[in-house]
Parts: structure tokens; C-alpha cells; sequence
């Protein structure tokens, strides 16, 4: 089941990249958090192709309608939002979208339509004699469905996909900021062999962050050329960028990202620690090849006396253990990197098969190209950061028992 | 999480009864499935308060559109059916819909837009002072989410929900159909005194039926007056439930549902058997109190003499097992009954509190009244009997590793 | 994945009726808990085939170990209980298993010995020429598996399988009846054709019941000649069960099962709800056949004017819902009632096949005959109930955020 | 729920470091594959801190027994194995384990005691007033459990339990090794500032290997000093270890995973994809900061046409992608990368706090102490690729409907 967090806070996802619609349900958000259309969209609008100059020039708009779970008796603003209309077997239906509400407890389900898609562009990849983009699924996919695949893009294995990521992060991220006044950041540190001179993880420091410098990090984020701390990196990494798009290129980057006030005592130990599930929901997004908590890589080089993070009354020291120990939070930012590959589409000839695996020399004929994944990846990855720390959370509560809370009569 | 079947073949539900749409998303329906929206409509019209005469007035049209999931290469075919529109920020967007293709292994969404509904109907339960009606959820769900409830109907408890059963469902019988030929069938047998005179368990036998044995059954069923294969029950039956309407009162009924040409060998023993799913799954439909298997209660006064089906190499003699041994198909068809409480909506007083506890005498303002939720509740356990029937087909697959599925080169 | 309840408090087994250990891991039980080792025992001689004179006449004896999950600084009371040695490789090694401690939320691993088997009783079953009982799993066991099955029982469908479900139930239990005094009781109610005077339900009514009440009831089931609260019924039926052994044959019964004092607002709406789960939980049981909520099959002959329960501010007036509305509990006791088929096993001649579907006129030669299941299945449905509304409160206080439980500094 | 892998193959542990067993359930494994003793036991011989000169010097012995699951019916080599006792009130049980046989497809149970270990060890870090050793779970367990935790050592947080993982991950290759021939290995390929001069990953290329190639590299892994494939740094390495633990500290070290001879097209797309599963199994183990695949980080630097690996009618001509395209396996071998911080336990003065959070100048009293935990770190990061890539395997099947395996008559 395509599930994203889980079992408590989870997010299902349908939708292949030129299909009709991405479909998002967002389960185990609890009674009572105010949720706001209009934030969904702003988190959408970063993730989107076009919403920088660095994507592939694909303008998907990517407007957000919610079908369920909010509620609030003002129906007014319940459902100022939008309009849905369907037209079929000859007749049409039509009914309001919520603009904005309290959640219920009940599934929050949302829709975004693909309306700039087209799918002509890809006739060189269908059939038994379809060709194969080096570094896509193409290959995989049609042999594991036994040929029954849509090629007109990559299916759920698009960055598309991560649409629902984003929608479920919000709630997610809505009901942390409700409740513990957590934000998620992130920042690209690296692009190919240039560096970035700021980290994040260094700004925000162990403790617990104030309104105001989190503002502050907003604004250099979205005002850089990149989503980064450092305007001069953020200037020279788009020059890369676009140097590396002319020449039919692509090219790998690295991003780092933080949760700031996070709650203590969430996540389970072992198998199903938060530390666990972010590994494997970072790590494992599309196109990552590296994910990294806390100091990372660098503690290999460490003595235990160099990087056990002193602990004094009003908390830990120091932040190589990234926010978690044993898979557990303890109230100190949640700290981590993941790499990127260069995107695998590029407009230079490459040695590939046909899926009947007949050798080719193959080059792109037509189809949209976005030199730099990574670049827009930060909401991806601080949603599926937040998704985890709301079942964190959740799960941490389960074990609380009240008995209050069951008493009706 | 609110899933339906699963691990393998799984469905998820949002959408609560007066919110703008219901959403489902259909996990795990192997690739090269061929589905059609208009097959999926039919089960849907059956399902529809207005779908026959003796439900609830309400005529709620119930369209279901294809989001996605599908593909074939011919484009016409694939999405002749309808269009999507949302308005939204000012702006309008559009698609069209999936109208039929195969599947692709990839989560299939479905969008049904509620367009009928009338929120004016439900002040008289709003908030801490709002009233409770009998035998309905508006009391523990009120204090469950400690007041951020959907007032204006049922919320996810409403019969709306199960639309996405019946959509789940339809992808799960294209499935057992496509391969095994399996076909789901139900049929009242009892509504309040009045019982049917003919059994569906006993028309179908203990081996595989015809098509047009088959045929013949769906005609009687969907012919008569409620859907039985006993005319003249159904036609007493209709006049009980349209005079207990009248009265303002509403009546208990109860319903065969049955699957024949079932595939052997399907389920796991024990904690997850398929006896367990399908007992909780139909079972715990709303408004059902009791499940049956087999023969039912009436094998608490056999003897095992009685009571074992002699086998013969053709396959089991007798059916008091009900399809399942162990919780295993044994390729016999299985055979389930369900009793389905009188609906709690009645326009009659009752006594009742607020939702604060304060006693009072309640009467219904005003809403819709289905006198008899069992009459149209077959189409739905027949989805969810075809849901876990899927699921444990596929866990059977899991078990059988066939190494040439697993070449590529 | 062979789980009772969960996702939050569940229950793993392993071990075939007649392999080395039936071995069970508890997840999800919260810190704080006192488990004692013989709370449990007791549970488990309950459900022991020789625990009464109408079961088989093996003795298991079934001694459980706790292996893991309890905790106390006084290794006195957490060690005193027992030794577990295992000879492997040419030594001895040994430690000491936990007799009672506080749950630490780890998990709790029990064993219990599996040491009165007889294995040479299943030479008739062996193979493809092995002989398949009627109403077993042989059949469909040994294709599903494809011959690689164990021949010696019934494997994880036997009936011994269910020493988990008990052992986990105690731990449920056990929470419950910390947090808020619930406790779980079972009566029978028919053997064969004859059915008991007085009915559990209708003893503990819609409200708490005192600790007097429920010792009483405890102290009528465990010394009555069946597990029943009516004496007369309780000797006609054991004289009925033995005349039954005696011929060879087996018969069929139903038990009554409860929870009293249950907290309110546990479950969750629609697909996993509590009553799902509950009718899955126990009408899934071996050899089940029907599974009753409140008033059961009574209700499909009611109009919803006599079947509502009325409201008042101290509680539901009546429990014709059976302790939950829409899934969620109402405070008000649970009551199911279950129906059991007659024993498969019976000493008389039947018409079977080989498993390679041979015809033969099949008579078993040697094994244990427990001629009415239902006779000691109390214990096993009492544990099911508690497993499944233990996950269901802690399904209600995930829901619940308290910010405080989150405070580290 | 404490799972690995799953919902197919699935490993379910229980244990805290000083309990009495670590309980070990794997469910999921088809019947029919032969399960030796001696083979699991061989791989926990691997595991164990005294296992090599430069782990703890604590000698766990760790023998495992083996309590369901598996049958032949040659009794002798099913039950040749070793001998189970328990002692409990007043009297002795006892019975023998299985030491060989078929799995069954239902669950494998298996007990490893714990019988070195020395709970007065642990005075120091006991209650309210107990020292939190910094780098450990000590301080947030203590609060997340509102105290009722085992103070002896870090419950589950323990390595120790990592001999579920090692359990599931043998009954996991030998299916992988039985359908498909593939093979598991791990190389260290740092320590500490150290680096080895040779890469497994380099060493297996890019097609199928032979036993013979396997043979010699797993006969370097076991000669040299600790588990690499280079020898010269091998024995640098262990005199780096042995001087860090003459002083008291410790040190980081990285271990490169590989799987050879792997089934193509095992996986799911996006949320479940294997890359994900992996990502966070391997990633998210006790003292792991960071997790690469393929190439790893080295992509980030890279344009696509140095990344893309070109594709020919007999497989991938380069690794970078690691075995795994969009989440699925590419029949390329799997390659990942570890990097594991300095053990926290060092005999070193660090700042610290009681768990009251009052500050103390810390220095750990007694305990045994591993300097460099990554050393014995390969056998269990194999074993959790084994059972996510098994997972992944009848994920795959589960897709692939097979008619005839659902014939029975």
C-alpha cells in the first residue's frame, strides 16, 4: 500500500505523472487543528517546476482543492474556496471545495488536476520496441507489469508523485506548529562541486528558536536564486545551473534539512524508530543517494569523546546526534542531509536498449528537462520529515493513557 | 488508517456524508486488469438510496470519475469519458477522466462528488447543546473529537462512506472475474417477520456455476420488487417497508451475499484467515449485528456426524462450511448471511439527551428516512466480500516464488 | 503477518500444535503495568483441553515463561519464578524467566512448552496418500503449502494455537483492568440443542457493575459443570456432551462473552472500527461459524421504534447495541455471542479423499477426540475482546495530545 | 509493533539486553525452503561482541534454538538438535527443538538466552537520581516510560537485539540463496581516519558472480583482523582499536553492503519502494549517521552523462544507481554504504546530568566496552537487506496471478 508515515499519521497518494489527477488522503490527523487551504497551496507552489527559475520550464500550476475532513460552522468560510465540477454520462455535477477549517479526525482528502501535461511528447518510449531513458525506470517498470505501463511519463515513480508528500506535510506541519510551535527549514548546501558557505543545521543551534530568526531564515531561503542560506553560493550554483542546462546536462546537488522546536519523546526504539523511518522516507525519495542525520558521515572519523554531545540541565550541548537518540527525540533540532544524483533526463546521446533489449544509441527526442532536481527537492524533504514527526508524535501519545479522556457519562 | 481489505489488494476511504466529495484510492489491483467506469457506475447505482423505490427519497446521482491508475495506448478509448473542472484562486482548470484501460499496478483513485446533499436539515444537532438522535454515533463522536465534529450529518459513519467499498470492490471483482471467473451475488432473505422462500446459498450448489445460471439469478434479483430471488416475499416485503415508513417507523432485514467460482487455496490460516476478515468486514458493516458463515447458527445443534461435508474427488458434497475451511478456500462457494439492525432514524419520539447530557424527549426535525438500510445493502457486502476475496488471492501469490518472474536479462 | 489487534496493542504467535513451543510476543502494552506470571497461568488452565472433564482427555499442562518486557528493581519478585535451560552443541546453558514486574513497553515474550504430544498419532495424515479428515484444513493446507506441511496436527490451525491469543490477552487485561476496572467474562449458552435459562448479557445490564457482582458470576461459571451461570442447564449439558463422546460424535455450542465497565469513546469509526475488529476478532475463531452483537440476530425482526435504546443522563437505558455505536464504545458492557460447529474430529465412519483426492471411506484411527469445542472456548474469546478494545483505547489516546507529555527541560 | 521488514516477510523481536531471551518470530517465508541450525547459528557466531579480538570482551555465547516452523519427516534430523527445559512451579518440562527442516510457511520461532550477563553492572544508573551516560537512550527512555524502564542496560536500544535481525536475515537468505543464488557480504571500509585500499563494490562489478569469486572473498572477510577485504589495513586498523580502547574512547568506523546474484524486479514503486525500505533498515540501525547507495554522495558532484550507467542487452555497464532503479531491483548487485559514530560508552569524564536533569561531571562506573561498534556491524546490516530484499521478492510474486496455483480439484 503507498503509504508515506504510518500507522498513526499517514498519507496515501495516487496518481501517475500525465493521469488525470493527484489524489492525496491524509489519515490520523487529530480533531481540532485549523487548516488553511491557502498554506497548502504556498507549500505546493515551492515544490512546483515552475515556481523557480532553475526547474524544468513545465508550468504545472498545481492548484489544491480539499474534498474532506474539515469542518467549521461558518459555512462562508467552511467553503469560499473553489468549485468542483464533473461532466459525465451527459449531465454535470457540481459542489464547493473547503477553503479552510477545523479537522474532524476524519480522512482529509485532496485533489490536484494535471492540466499542462502532454503526452505526445512521448511516442519513443512505448511498447516492447520503446526505448529506454538510462537512469529511468522505463525498463523495470514495463517488464515488472508485464508491458501494461503508462508511458506516457514515469508513472508514480515521477517527481510528480510527491505532490500528496507536500499536502501531507502540511497537515502534518499545521498540527506541530498548532501544538509545539515546530517549523521545518531546508537549505541547499551543495551543486555539484560548489559548496555552500552557511549551514542551516548550524544556524539553528540545539535550543529552542525563536519566531523571529525563523523569519528571518525564510526570507534569505526565498529571496537567494537557489532556496539557500548563502546569496553568493545561491548566485554561483544558478550560473551552474544554467551553464549546465545549455550543454543538455544535468547535475547533482545536496540539501539540508532541519525541524526547529521539536517536541521531546516521540518515536519508538529499534525498528520502528523515528530515526528509521526518516532514513528510509528521505533516503529513499527519488533520485537521493545519500541521507545523513546529525553530523553524518563526519562521526566516522570521530572519537566517542570528540562526539558524545554534552548534556547540561536545559539540554544537550551540542547536535551531532542530529535531535535523536536511540530513534527517539530529544527536544534538540532534527538535523539531516540527503544528496541528490543529476537528474537522469539529458539531451546528450547515451548507450541504452529498446525493453525488448535490443541495444540503441539513444537520445532524447522531446520531453521536459529540470538540470537540478535537488533544487526543489526542500519541500519534498521537510514534508516527509513532518509527516514521520506527527506519527512520532501520535504514537508517543498512544501510550499515555488518561483516563479522563474515556469517560463519557 | 481507514483501509479496507489489504496488505495486498487495499482500499482507501475519505469523504464524509455532506462533505464535497467521497475519495477513494484502490491499492494493489495487479497490471493488466481491464476496467470500465461503467461497470463500476452500475454496482454504484445499485448502492444509490434512489436506486430502488423503498430507500431513502434522496436521489443522490452518485457519478463516480476515474482519476487514476488506467492506461492503453488508444487515448480515445481511455478517456471518452468526462472531464474534471475546478475553479479555484480565480482561475479555472480542467481535465478529462479515466472512462476505461487496464490497470497499471499503480494506485487507481475515484472521485464521487456529493451534489445533493442539504446542510439546513442538521441545526438541530449543532454543538454542546445540539440533540442526539437514538442508535445513532452524534454522541460519542461529538466527545470522541471533543467538539470538531461534521454535525451536519454521520460524518465517515454515514452509508455514504460506502462508496468506496463499492468502488473497491468493483475493481476487485474485475480482477477474480478476469481470472477465475468469480462473480459476487447477495439476496434479502428476511426483512422484519417476513422470510424468503428461496435461498440463494442453496440455488448456487457446492460447485462452479454457468454464466447463465448466473444470469439468470441477477435477472431475478434485480427484477423484483427488493432484491430477492422469492417474488412473492419481495412484494410483501416492499408493502411492509413502505407502510412501516408511513408509520414513521423503520424495520430489521437480513441478506444472503455469496461468491461463486471461487478460487481454492486462497487465505492464510489463523490471526489473519480469510474467515476473519470477512466475519469483521461484513460483520462490522454499520448497522449489522449479526454474521453468519455457512450454515450458520444452525450448526450449534448438530452433531459432527451431521454437520462435516463428505468430500469426493470432484470437491466437497455439502456446503455447511460455507467456502472456507481453516479460513482457506476450498474452491466451494462461499456463503455468508448478514442481519442488519432497523434503521435508527425513525420520525417517532424518543428519549434522548444533548450532547451535554440534558435529558430531553426527542423527534426529528426534519433529514431523510430509509426505512429498511438492508434492502440496499447487498451490492455493498458483496464489495467487501470481493475485497478480502482479492487480497487473499494475492497473499496466496506471495507465497509462490516463480524465479522467472524475477528475470530481466 | 500472524498479528491479533494492532496496530498499537498486538499480538504475535508462532508454534504448530505439535512443535517444540507455542511462543508469543505482546507489542504495545504501555509502561507501568504490574503482570504477574501466575495471573496469567490461571488464564491458560482455563483454556487447557484437560482444564475440564468435557474437553479432550490430553493434558497439556501448558506452564508459560516470560521471557522479556517486565520489569522491577526488586530481582526477588521479577526472577522468582522459574528456570529455563537450553542443551544445544554439547552445553547447558540457563537463566532465569520473569515471575512479575511492571511492563516497560518492550515487548513481552511468553513460551509454554509444547511436552504432551504424541506424534506417531498422525501416520493416516502423512503425504500424498495421507488421508484428509473432514472439516480439517488437511486438504487445503497441504496443496496450499504443496506437500511441504506439518502432518503431525493441524499445524498453527489447531486449536493449541490459541495459548497466544490468551497470553496476550492477560496482558490486555491487565492494563484494562488498572486503568479502568474492566473485566471479561464468558458463559455458555447452548450445547447442541440444549440452551441455558439465564443469559450473562442480561445479568450485568447497562451500567458499571460492582466487584461483589462480578466475583459472584466468576464464582458461578468456574464451578458449575460447564462454564455457565445456569446450573441445570450446566449438568444436562455435560451429561449430553459425554453421551455424545461416547457414540463418537461431536456437537455444536454457544458462548456468551462480555465486558463489563468499559471505557467509553475507544474505536474507531468504519473500516477499523472496534466492531469490526471485535466480529472479525471472534467470529473468525476456529470452528465459528456465527458471531452476534447486542441483541444480535433478534434486531432483523424489530422496528427501529422497539430497538433504539432510549438515553438518559446516566447512560444508555437498554443494550440492544451491544456496548458500541458507529464502532466506538458507549460505556455500556460489550456483549457478543458466538456460535461453534461440532467438533470436526468424530471416531465414526465418513466419505473422504486422499490428498491426492483419491476417494476413500475414511475412519479416524487413533488421535484426541474433544467432542465440543465450544465447551472451553470462554477464555480464548474473553482474550480476543480484550486485545482488540485495548488497542482501541490506545487508538483513542493517539488521537489525544497532551503537550506536556512531551516535555523533556 | 517491533517489525522488520514486512507485510510479507517480516521479522517480529522481543528482548531487552539484560532480560532472560532475546525471542525471535519471522513470518512469511514460503514453505519448502530448508532451514539448518547450524547456518543461523554460524551467522550469530558472527554477531557476537566476543566474536572477534576487537569487540567487548563480554562472551555471550548467544546459542539459538529453534521452536516452530520447520518439519521433515525424518524425526531424527527434524529433532536431533538440542534439548528446550523449563522449570516452573515445582516441576520440570522439557522437550527438544528443531535442529533442521522444511519451512512450513508458517511462522519460525527461535530463543537465544541470555546467560552472561551481570545486572549489578548497572547501580549507577538507577531512578530518579540514576546518571544518564551521554550519547545513550538512558535519559529519554527514563522519561518516554515515566520511569519504568530497565535500568540494567538499554533495553531494546541494546545491540543485543539485533539478534532477531540476524535470525530473520538467515531464514531470509537461505530463501534468496535457494531461489536465486544470491549471496550477501560487508566489507569495512573505514575506521576511524583509516580507509581500506580495496571496495566489495568494486570487487563484485556489475553481473552475476560465481561461488568460487564468493568463496574468496568470503575467506578474506574471515582471515583478516576484522571483516575487509584488505588485509594491510585490516591489521591497521585493529591496532587503531586496540589503542582507542586502551585509552578509554572510541572510534567511528563505515562498512560497505553488498548483495550479488539478485532477482531483478523485486520492489514497489515510491512510498514502499525497496530503496526506501532500505534506506531506513540499514540507516536507521542503533549508532548509524549516515547511508549511501550506489556511488552515494559522490553523485552529488557529478553531471548526468558521467552518472547515467549505460545500458546493454546483458545488464547495466556501471553500478551508480547501487541495484535499484526508482525503488525496484535492476538484477545489478545491491551496494550500500554505512557510517557508524564512535561507540557513546567510553571510560572517559564527559558533562552529564541525573535523570532529574541535574548536571554531574560523568564517568561510568563499570561495563563492559565495544570501542568500535561498526566492527561487528556487517552480519546484521546483511541481514537486514536480506529481509527487506525477501520482502520485496514476494511483493513481486504477490503482483503475478497465477491460475493454476488456486486449483485444487
Amino acid at each position: 500500500m503507498e503509504t508515506l508515515g504510518g500507522p498513526f499519521f499517514s498519507v496515501a497518494g495516487a496518481g501517475e505523472s500525465h493521469g488525470p489527477a493527484v489524489t492525496t488522503i491524509v489519515f490520523g490527523c487529530p480533531p481540532g487543528i485549523y487548516i488553511r487551504r491557502s498554506d497548502i497551496q504556498s507549500l505546493l507552489d515551492r515544490r512546483r517546476p515552475g515556481g523557480n527559475k532553475h526547474g524544468t520550464p513545465r508550468n504545472e500550476k498545481d492548484k489544491v482543492v480539499f474534498l474532506s475532513g474539515l469542518f467549521q460552522q461558518d459555512s462562508q468560510k467552511l467553503l469560499a474556496g473553489n468549485q468542483i465540477s464533473v461532466q459525465v454520462d451527459g449531465a454535470e455535477y457540481s459542489t464547493e471545495g473547503y477553503d479552510e477549517g477545523f479537522s474532524t479526525g476524519e480522512p482529509i482528502a485532496a485533489m490536484v488536476l494535471s492540466t499542462s501535461k502532454k503526452s505526445g511528447d512521448y511516442t519513443q518510449l512505448i511498447g516492447d520496441q520503446g526505448e529506454v531513458r538510462p537512469g529511468h525506470t522505463d525498463l523495470v517498470k514495463f517488464h515488472q507489469s508485464k508491458g501494461f505501463v503508462d508511458v506516457r511519463g514515469g508513472g508514480r515513480s515521477s517527481y510528480r508523485s510527491t505532490i500528496s508528500d507536500v499536502i501531507g506535510g502540511g497537515v502534518a506541519r499545521a498540527m506541530l506548529f498548532d501544538k509545539f510551535g515546530t517549523v521545518f527549514l531546508s537549505s541547499i548546501y551543495q551543486v555539484g562541486p560548489l559548496k555552500a558557505g552557511k549551514s542551516l543545521a548550524a544556524e539553528v543551534g540545539t535550543g529552542n528558536v525563536s519566531a523571529d530568526a525563523i523569519a528571518k531564515w525564510q526570507a534569505s531561503l526565498s529571496e537567494n536564486e537557489i532556496a539557500t542560506l548563502d546569496a553568493k553560493f545561491a548566485n554561483e550554483a544558478a550560473e551552474l545551473i544554467k551553464e549546465t542546462r545549455k550543454r543538455g546536462d544535468s547535475i547533482g546537488a545536496a540539501v539540508e534539512v532541519v525541524a526547529v522546536n521539536v517536541p521531546a519523546l516521540a518515536g519508538d526504539p529499534l525498528y520502528q524508530s523515528l530515526k528509521v523511518r526518516l532514513m528510509g522516507s528521505l533516503g529513499g525519495l527519488n533520485a537521493v543517494q545519500s541521507c545523513e542525520v546529525g553530523s553524518g558521515t563526519d562521526v566516522i572519523e570521530r572519537t566517542g569523546s570528540q562526539n558524545n554531545d554534552p548534556i547540561r540541565s536545559d539540554g544537550y550541548q551540542g547536535n551531532t546526534h542530529g535531535g535523536m537518540i536511540g530513534g527517539i527525540t530529544t527536544g534538540t533540532p532534527i538535523v539531516m542531509r540527503v544528496g541528490f544524483k543529476p537528474t537522469s533526463t539529458i539531451n546528450l546521446p547515451q548507450k541504452s536498449v529498446r525493453k525488448n533489449l535490443e541495444e540503441i544509441d539513444f537520445e532524447l527526442e522531446k520531453g521536459r528537462h529540470d538540470p537540478c532536481v535537488g533544487v526543489r527537492a526542500g519541500v519534498t524533504l521537510e514534508s516527509r520529515m513532518a509527516i514521520e514527526l506527527a506519527n512520532a508524535v501520535l504514537s508517543h501519545q498512544a501510550r499515555c493513557i488518561d483516563v479522563d479522556s474515556h469517560k463519557l457519562w
